[in-house]
C-alpha cells in the first residue's frame, strides 16, 4: 500500500492552488466534509486559488452560486476557469461571424454568446438552410434530442466544412453514488469517429486550461513561476496527467475516482504518476 | 483514372456469389436499375447467391418480402445471411438461459429469441434487479430513448460483468439520397469506450459471417472451394476487406460508396485491393 | 478471491481441446510441470487436441521437435496449428504470383513457399526494382536489420499497392523469466500506423484460425460441433476472447500470464470473461 | 480546384510569423528556392519570426548553422523553437535528479543536460542496475540499436514507473526526394502501445510549443496578441492543427507535404481548415 503524504504539509510549500472540482471539492453528495477549512486556511495565508473544470453546462457566475449554496463561500466566479471559455477565446479569435450552433442546454450556451456570433441550437437547424453555420460547439449532453440531434450534427457536418469545438472532455459525469451519465465528450468522440474529422478539444488534461489559468496567476503576481504552483485532482487522465505536463507539481486525492486500495496499481499501470498521494485535500483548522 | 473491368465476364469465372446489399442491390431509390436481370443469368447458369448484410433490424424474412416488393424475386430468407444471425448463434452457444437484455426494435429482437433466454428491451430494465440478465446484445439504433437507454446500458455494464454483443458493424446507414443515420455499429463504439471492458463484434468484414455463408455452400455443394466464389459489394472497409482476407476474390462495385473518380485514390490509400473495380453488377439481358 | 474449477472434472465433459502454448504447455524454464500427465490421459480417453499458435517462427515440423526435446512426445507437427498456415493459405489463394517479400527468419519462411511464388527477404529487396512484388509477409521480429529494412518496408508500401499480412498478432513474448521482446505483432501495428494502410492479420482472437483448427476437426469427425470443444488459454485477449467469439467454451489457466491474484479483476475490466478458471491445465495421474 | 491567396498580402496583416521548417523553407534538395526573399521583407518590415520545429535531433545552434550554409542569413539561433527545448523544461521543472536515460543520438542529448541531472544513451543502460533512473527521453532516431535498445526501453519500462518524455510527434521525415525514415514519434507510439503506459508528448500539434514562442513573442512586445501571429505550415494534422487550436490564423502553403491538387479534398476530409491556402512562403522582391 502506497504512503500517503499530509496535505497541509505539501500546501505549506505552494503559493497557488489550482483545483479539480467534482470529487476534490464536492461529490453526488454534496461538499467534501471539512473542505471549507482548506478555504479558509488559503485565505488566511493570503495565497490564490483556482478551479480547473471541464464542466460547461453552467457559467463560472452559476457555477460560484452553487458552491455558496452548499455554503463554500470563498470560490468566486473569478476563481473558477472552465473549459467553456476556451471554446469562447476560439471562436472569437477564430470563428468571428456567422452562426454557432451548439449541442447543449441555453445555460450552456453562455459560453459562446460573443459579440458578433448568433448562437443556434442543433434542434432548431434546418439542414436546406446551413451556408451561415460557421461552426459547431459541443457544451453539455443536455437540451436537445439525442437520437434526432445527433444525426442532424452528423450530417451538418458531412455538408460544411466548419470546426468543431467540443468543451468537456470527459466521458461520463456522476449523477448519484452508484450511476453515472455519458458527458458530451463521450458523445464527441463518437461523432469524430463516425464522421471522420479532427474536432477541437478544450478542457483537461490540455495545456490550454492550464495555460488560461497560469496567464490569471501571472497577471496577477508576476514573481510567481509553474515551481510555485500544485495541482490538486482525483483523476490520473485529465488532473495529474495534464499537470504533469504543464511542469506542475501534482496532487492525487483519494476522494474521487480512485479509491486508497487502487492508487498504486492505477498509478503503474498507466505510467501517470503524481507528485503527492494524499487522502483528501482537507487542511483540519 | 481505373480501368474498369466487366462483371459479366467475371461472372463466368465463378460458381457461387456472395453479394453486399446496399449500394450494390438496392439504394435509397429501390432497387439499382436492371439489377434484376443479375439474377435471371444467376438463376439460368443454376449457380448459386447468398446476400451477407450487416442489417440485423429486420429478420431474412422480412428483408426477402422487402426484395419482392421492390421486384426481385429471386431472394428467398435462405438466401439472406445476417450478422444478427450470428448473434442467435452465439447466445445458444455461450449464454444459454437468464436474460437477454437488447438495444433495438422488437422486429430485431428476433434474433435473439431462442429456447431458453428471455429478451428484454433495454428500456424495460430496472437497475436495482439485474441478477438475472446475462447478456447485452446491440441489434438496431431504433426502438429505445437514446438519452435514458444508453445511460442505462452504460450502467448495467459497471453493475454486470456479461458478454456484449454487436450484431452491426457499421457506423452509419443512408436514410435519403444525402442523408444518413447513426447505426448501432457507432453507438456500440461510444459504449466500449466508454465502460472500457471490449465487445463481441459480428458482421463484415469479420471471417465468422463469410464462414457462415460458406458452410450453407459447402452443405449443398462439398466441390465448392474458396476459389469458386466472389465476393460483390460497395465498401472497401467491410466487403472487399472481408473478403479478400477470408481468401476470397473480390469486386468493388461503383454503384454505393465510391464514386468512379474516387476508386482509383482509396483503393490506393486504404491498402485495401479489390480483385475487380467493375461500374456495376448489373449482367445486361 | 475467484473460486478455481478443477480441470479434470471439466475436461471430462468435452471431446476436443484446443491450448494455447505459451503459458499453457510451456514457459521460460521449459514444460509445465506434470503438463504431460494432460496428454497421456487425453491419449487414454481417445480424446483429440490441437495446439493454435500466433508463433509464425518456426514451421509446425520444428515446433513439435521442440515439444519432443522437452519431454512431451503426444504433440506432432499434425496437431499445431499456426497463424504461418494462414498466411500461406492468404498467399496461394489471393496472391499466387510474383515475389511476396518477408520479415523474419529463413526457418519463418517456410510459411510462405509454395509453388508459383518467389520468396524474398526484406534485406535483399532493391527499392528500385519492385514490380515483381506483390505481397509483404511479416512473420518474425529476427532475420533482418530492424532499423534500415524497416524503413525499407515503409518505402515499399508507399510505391507499391500490395497487400501486407501479418501471422503474428502478439505484442511481445517473453524472453526470460523477467524480461520480453518485443513481437512481429507490435512491429506490424508500428508500420501500419505510419503507412496508413490496412494489414491483414492472422492468429487468436481471429476466428480464421480456430476455423481452420475446427474444419481439421470436423474432417477427422464430423458428429463433433462446436459445444464438444473447449479452448485453453493463460491469455484473455487472444485465447479466452477468439474461443468465446468464435462459440466455443473457454479455461483461463494461471500458468503465464495472468496471477491468480489478478484474474477476477483482470476479467471485470476487460469484459471477457472465460467460462472457467483453473490453476493450471495438468491433469495428475 | 481551390483559389489561392497571395502570401504577400496576408503578411501584410501580420506583426509576427510562426514557420514550420520542413516542407515550408526547405526540403530535400536545399531551401526552397527565393525563400530568402521572405525574410529580408521581414527584416525590411522590422517584423518578428519564429521556426517552430519538432526537430530534436539537433540543438537550435546547429540548425541556425545549417540554415546559414544553406544561405539563409536571418535565422539565429534565438528564432527557432524546438520541441527538445520544451522536453528539456520539463526535466527541469518535475524530474531534477538522478539520471535522464535517452533514445537519439549525441547532439540530441544536448536537449536534456542539464544542471542536476545526469544523462545515459539507452546503449549504456544495465537493467539490473536501474535505481537511480528517473526519466525516459525519446529524442531522435539514430545513436542506438533499434532491436536491442527498444526492447530495453520495453523492459526498462516495466520495471521502472518513470515519465516517459517524447520530444517529436512526428510518424516519419524525408531522407530523399521519394523515401522517408521512420521518426522517433512513430516509434514511440509503438512502445507506448506495447507497454501500455501514456507518454508525455511534446510538439505540434500540441499547445504548449506555441505557447513557449508566444511567450518570448510578448515578452519583446507585449503588446502583441494571437490576432497578430500567423502561423505558417505545409502539414495540416501538426501546423494547421496546432495554429488553429491555439487561436492563430493559419496559412497552408502547397510546397510540401500537400500538392496543390489534393489541398481542398484533404481540408474537407480531415476538417482541418486553414485560414489561407498559399502555393508558397515566398514574398518576391
Amino acid at each position: 500500500m502506497l504512503n500517503l503524504d499530509n496535505f497541509k504539509e505539501i500546501a505549506d510549500n505552494y503559493q497557488v492552488f489550482f483545483f479539480d472540482a467534482f470529487g476534490v471539492l464536492k461529490n453526488a453528495h454534496g461538499l467534501i466534509p471539512n473542505i471549507v477549512d482548506t478555504f479558509s486556511y488559503i485565505r488566511q495565508q493570503q495565497k490564490q486559488f483556482y478551479i480547473l473544470t471541464n464542466d460547461a453546462s453552467r457559467s463560472p457566475q452559476q457555477l460560484a452560486e452553487s458552491y455558496w449554496r452548499l455554503g463554500l463561500h470563498d470560490v468566486t466566479a473569478d476563481s473558477i476557469i472552465s473549459s467553456g471559455m476556451l471554446a469562447r477565446e476560439y471562436l472569437q479569435l477564430k470563428v468571428k461571424q456567422g452562426t454557432a450552433v451548439y449541442l447543449g442546454t441555453e445555460d450552456s450556451a453562455h459560453y459562446i454568446e460573443t459579440a458578433d456570433l448568433r448562437t443556434l441550437s442543433i434542434s432548431d437547424v434546418d439542414l436546406d438552410n446551413t451556408a451561415d453555420i460557421n461552426a459547431l460547439v459541443l457544451l453539455d449532453d443536455e437540451g436537445f434530442d439525442w437520437n434526432n440531434d445527433l444525426n442532424k450534427a452528423v450530417n451538418l457536418l458531412r455538408r460544411r466544412t466548419i470546426p468543431v469545438i467540443v468543451a468537456n472532455t470527459d466521458n461520463t459525469y456522476p449523477t448519484s453514488k452508484t450511476q453515472v451519465a455519458i458527458a458530451i465528450g463521450g458523445v464527441a468522440d463518437m461523432l469524430e469517429n463516425i464522421v471522420g474529422k479532427q474536432f477541437i478539444r478544450f478542457g483537461k488534461p490540455d495545456a490550454q486550461l492550464f495555460m488560461f489559468a497560469y496567464e490569471r496567476v501571472v497577471a496577477q503576481n508576476p514573481a510567481i513561476g509553474k515551481k510555485d504552483i500544485v495541482m490538486v485532482g482525483d483523476t490520473l487522465r485529465t488532473d495529474i496527467s495534464g499537470g504533469n505536463k504543464f511542469g506542475l507539481d501534482t496532487v492525487l486525492v483519494l476522494t474521487g475516482n480512485i479509491p486508497a486500495e487502487d492508487a498504486e496499481i492505477r498509478i503503474r499501470s498507466t505510467g501517470i504518476i503524481p507528485t503527492y498521494v494524499c487522502e483528501s485535500a482537507v487542511i483540519p483548522v
